[in-house]
């Protein structure tokens, strides 16, 4: 990637010590900006075949300076983008990017939350694809940490990644997560697994979840799951199409755990069905979160006849 | 790969429709005879640096006929082999070959029956590593066949690769999994995965014996991994270490669900310890299964009050 974008992004990287703060979004919005730049500037719209009912995608295709006359680009072409959920103008991103900074989402429509997180979500990762080959790494890891940025603001606490086991046999144990916020005595617990898409491997994320349970009791930890995107391209045909396994879900939400929110940035209908299945799976956009995270935070509350919920725009204080 | 390993392996693949024959096990036997000649003829051996106490591991370099002088050589490196375990003369693999085709191994110690086991999967790995790089699904899918035509000929019964699913709302459902062995009606039943080796994505295995056990109650399915190795290899520095993550399988093991057995071919000793830990996993190599498959199959029969167990060589009818 071009060397500010790669120093960028080790900064960011450095700055996750401090993942729940306004500087942390500081840096989130900075490369969002300066990727946008790039993709402006050195790249073309190429428009996709979307294969998925009410969704239009293209991809941003580097204009490569070794392109000679009469042959085809041979610049590198990033990932599907949502043309409606992503905001390709650097001046309106910014009328709505303080909403992003201030953690304040009040002023914004859900649907206009969504479209601006998938934006901070997108530009970065597209950005890398027509930068490298084959790096799926660092838009992973990335993404992560903006997720993880996102809810420890809300939730006002840092993540761990690390799930304590009862010692085994006098050894003590540990497993590796995703992320675990836990917001204090008597507060909601969650488990908040972020992947860019999902695919075969998901079951991981209801088997960790199935682990909490078993450690701490159903419904101790709330298991939310965020996903980017279920989006394939084939290069060759240009052709989108989202790769669902809806009956899958439902089998391991039967036999594995329970997840209570799946929340997308580009949720694709297979999924958001599964509410309307037994046992339902509740699929929303991610936009819709910051207008339930009271009742996500009180449901743990209310089961021990605390106060709830708690006012609509109260924050939990800081750890 | 050269074009005759190539062609050896699609003829194998094209006949997984009869994995359970004694036909299959010639396909098997040839191709790993096959292997053997061109990595005696084509490779020369590499010691390699064996940070796994009480084993010796080396690795078949191609001579790479591009190799200049004063330069060292270009040519693609095998994974690491296990000295102790591996058969690399072709006569004396010729001697207990035959063990191997008529599916008896009475005649043979389970050391030795594991020995025969490992070279059969390790000299078509090996081969296909210096013939081709970075080609992980070949040899994956070759050692799932080998192992799945192992099982099948001593339960007498063709795998499945599915587990169907009460149906979702109307819809019906089913699981893509590996290897399930279902010998008939009050007869025992079989969840096999096979894998070259676990690392993180292991919790798959735990979860689908838990979706099993969830659709047709705790212990009707026997789940039975089975697994190649754990070495990994530094190509820079030659050293071999064997990656094991014990602590976190005791926590599957206890939370997730209780696998019956793990098989390897070339056991890790951290591994073999999980029997004296609670809940206790038992991990021992897969010449040791022969000679305790009875017991595994009455072990239902039993149960259920039926007679048992099977004597010791009466194989089970084919279906």
């Amino acid at each position: 990637m071009p060397p500010s974008l790669s120093e960028k992004y080790r900064s960011l990287k450095s700055a996750t010590k401090q993942i729940e703060t306004r500087e942390f979004a500081d840096y989130l919005a900075d490369i969002t900006e300066y990727s946008l730049g790039l993709l402006n500037g050195t790249c073309e719209e190429i428009p996709l075949v979307s294969l998925v009912p009410g969704k239009e995608y293209f991809a941003f295709r580097h204009r490569s300076p070794s392109r000679r006359a009469g042959q085809a680009s041979s610049g590198r072409t990033s990932r599907p983008v949502n043309r409606g959920l992503f905001i390709g103008d650097p001046n309106e991103l910014k009328t709505i990017l303080g909403a992003f900074l201030g953690a304040n989402y009040g002023g914004l429509t859900t649907q206009r939350t969504t479209q601006l997180l998938y934006t901070l979500a997108m530009a970065f990762c597209a950005a890398n694809d027509v930068a490298k080959t084959g790096d799926k790494k660092t838009p992973a890891t990335y993404f992560e940490m903006m997720i993880g940025h996102i809810f420890a603001r809300e939730f006002g606490v840092k993540p761990g990644k690390r799930v304590n086991v009862p010692s085994v046999e006098d050894m003590s144990a540990g497993l590796p997560t995703d992320f675990i916020f836990d917001l204090g005595p008597k507060q909601a617990k969650f488990h908040l697994p972020v992947k860019l898409s999902t695919r075969e491997r998901v079951i991981q994320v209801w088997a960790h979840q199935r682990v909490l349970n078993g450690i701490h009791g159903e419904g101790r930890f709330k298991g939310i799951l965020v996903v980017l995107t279920e989006t394939k391209l084939n290069l060759r045909t240009s052709e989108v199409v989202e790769i669902c396994l809806p009956l899958q879900w439902t089998v391991y939400q039967r036999y594995v755990a329970r997840l209570d929110r799946v929340y997308y940035l580009d949720v694709p209908s297979r999924y958001a069905m599964l509410s309307s299945t037994f046992p339902s799976i509740t699929v929303k956009a991610l936009g819709e979160f910051f207008t339930e995270k009271s009742a996500l935070i009180s449901g743990y509350r209310l089961s021990l006849g605390l106060r709830c919920p708690l006012p609509e725009n109260q924050k939990v204080g800081m750890v």
